[in-house]
């Protein structure tokens, strides 16, 4: 079966500051050390499965141009953009309505722009698997984790060791992020994997699913789509956009529907939430430093120093956060790297906003 | 009797970097807020008690130009450049000849151009003390200053409480600088003040001892003083300088002089000998941050943050020093502010330059 893929790339990711700026967040930096932007690895990492005209990116659209800058080998017309951003549900739904128009059915891999990959062939694996899942219609596929620690800042997927198809779980239920304890009840139990924001289905399961589940946001999507072509595409795009109430996909279809299933993944996936992340993500140096750009470290430990041109000397420093841009600077204890957002709330209070 | 002074400034102090460069030493900062460097503080000080023109200074010919821009009312001639620092015996000496040749006698007071001070009037006051016990001929006088805590980084003055001249103690002898245990002792005794390098005395007083205690240094001095406003002036002075033995007035003069008199001051005084005296000389905000530029600081308590422009975000740090230039950025852990020396040994043995 035809497969096509949505990439969600409309995400305005403040951990990363002052790297990444509402003008250019994450998935549009490089942080891999390769000058390789997280968008443009994600469509690399998917091209052995998706022909280039298959693949789709629903962006904001402030941002249209820098997908296109980034990807100019992806057809025009298939950067989508929303006027606002309505979380997962709607996103994926105006990918589905614009493959709908091209295909009368197809696999549908949906993928978040933002996320790193160690091991793209174990990766083409588990995509490959969990098509096979999705091609019987009804069945909803989900990348699960497997987690390697108890960590607090990802939902969770309950699956059923004893039920499922192919090479997939069925899946029990969803659960939200957990306080340590939980998380670490979870892994003893063997049967939480991480939610990875990752999706296979058939267009025409989640456009049925869609339909049946947020039923005022799929009849938004029917306008929309009746509208692809028209003088009045646009226009209905955004007035819909506007209506669209926020919904992720998770809770309001994966929840309710059933023929759940989960892949368990374990191809080096990072999510590369904040600055910490960086250290699994790049070599450290033997102080187990990670260093970009022109640096002198002296009795300086465990620090991940970002800079460009500007000498940035580190004397007497361990587990810190450095981030030279032209503009702005970040120093930053590693073990506050969550407080960076009260920086950007200071910042919009006071109308600071060629920083933000 | 008539007052001149000579000003010290040929100091190429690494303390301040990355704000203090070899082109830029810290005599030539600002670091007290109000706009004006040390040396301009430095003179404006003094000249309720000497006129413009019977001010001297001695630099680094490298810095000619910066005294000149700096001190634009100070006379082209009295600012005298050495070719190579030969510590402050040479130094002293320079002066005192080029004041030999203008006034047959006069008080000369010698005087850092980097130290700062708070209470002018006391100061004014202390000079003033000084001068009359310098008056008699053959006394030298130095300003003690009355300890407050048992430095370990300054030279001492051990002066006898009974015996004296005016309001100066007679000095037993100076000692170097002492270990924190020998500190707190010379504290317990109350008979060490600290050696701030200021002195005062006649100038046929200082020179007749620099004839007596370093001969070879004085007869260079003579030629100097003989080919002043000749053709050879220039070269007179490079050779003689060259041929100089590095000798400090205190070793060289001072510990084998009699009449050696001391006057304890106490006006505030602070030798900015790092970028930790920045929090004594500057005011701190409720958080003991002392900011200097375009910064937002978020659980952030004691730190010194020097910028300009660039906006500077500081996270969950303590007891930090951040100084950004617009070519370099030192971010240092205040226990280790002695290892930013480190930092210039590694950019000398790398042979970046540009950065010293």
């Amino acid at each position: 079966m035809k497969k096509t893929a949505l990439i969600m790339a409309g995400g305005r990711g403040e951990r990363f500051w002052p790297r990444s700026r509402k003008s250019c967040p994450k998935q549009f930096l490089s942080l891999t050390g390769d000058g390789k932007t997280m968008i443009q690895l994600t469509v690399e990492r998917i091209l052995p499965l998706v022909d280039m005209e298959d693949i789709y990116v629903v962006t904001n659209r402030d941002y249209r141009e820098l997908v296109h800058e980034q990807l100019p080998e992806l057809p025009e017309e298939n950067i989508l953009c929303e006027s606002v951003g309505r979380n997962t549900a709607p996103c994926i739904g105006l990918g589905a309505v614009h493959m709908a128009k091209k295909y009368e059915d197809a696999i549908m891999y949906v993928l978040p722009s933002d996320h790193l990959i160690k091991y793209n062939a174990i990766f083409l694996r588990t995509l490959d698997d969990a098509a096979q899942v999705a091609e019987e219609q009804g069945n909803l596929v989900t990348i699960g984790i497997t987690p390697d620690y108890p960590e607090t800042g990802y939902g969770y997927i309950r699956f059923l060791p004893r039920e499922g198809k192919g090479r997939a779980f069925r899946v029990d239920r969803f659960v939200e992020k957990p306080d340590l304890e939980t998380a670490k009840s979870y892994l003893a139990t063997e049967q939480y994997l991480w939610n990875s924001g990752m999706f296979i289905w058939r267009l025409s399961t989640i456009l049925s699913e869609l339909e049946k589940n947020l039923p005022e946001t799929s009849a938004g999507l029917q306008r929309i789509a009746a509208a692809i072509g028209t003088d009045g595409e646009q226009r209905v795009l955004e007035r819909e956009y506007e209506a669209f109430s926020s919904e992720s996909i998770d809770y309001g279809v994966m929840e309710k529907a059933e023929h759940i299933y989960t892949l368990p993944g374990s191809f080096g996936w990072n999510d590369v939430g904040s600055w910490l992340a960086v250290e699994k993500i790049r070599p450290t140096n033997e102080f187990g430093n990670v260093v970009e750009g022109n640096a002198v470290t002296v009795d300086t430990v465990r620090c991940i120093i970002q800079g460009g041109e500007k000498l940035i000397a580190a004397v007497g420093l361990e587990d810190m956060i450095i981030v030279d841009t032209p503009d702005a600077l970040l120093v930053c204890d590693k073990s506050d790297a969550g407080s960076i957002k009260k920086v950007l709330e200071n910042l919009k209070i006071c109308n600071r906003n060629e920083y933000l």
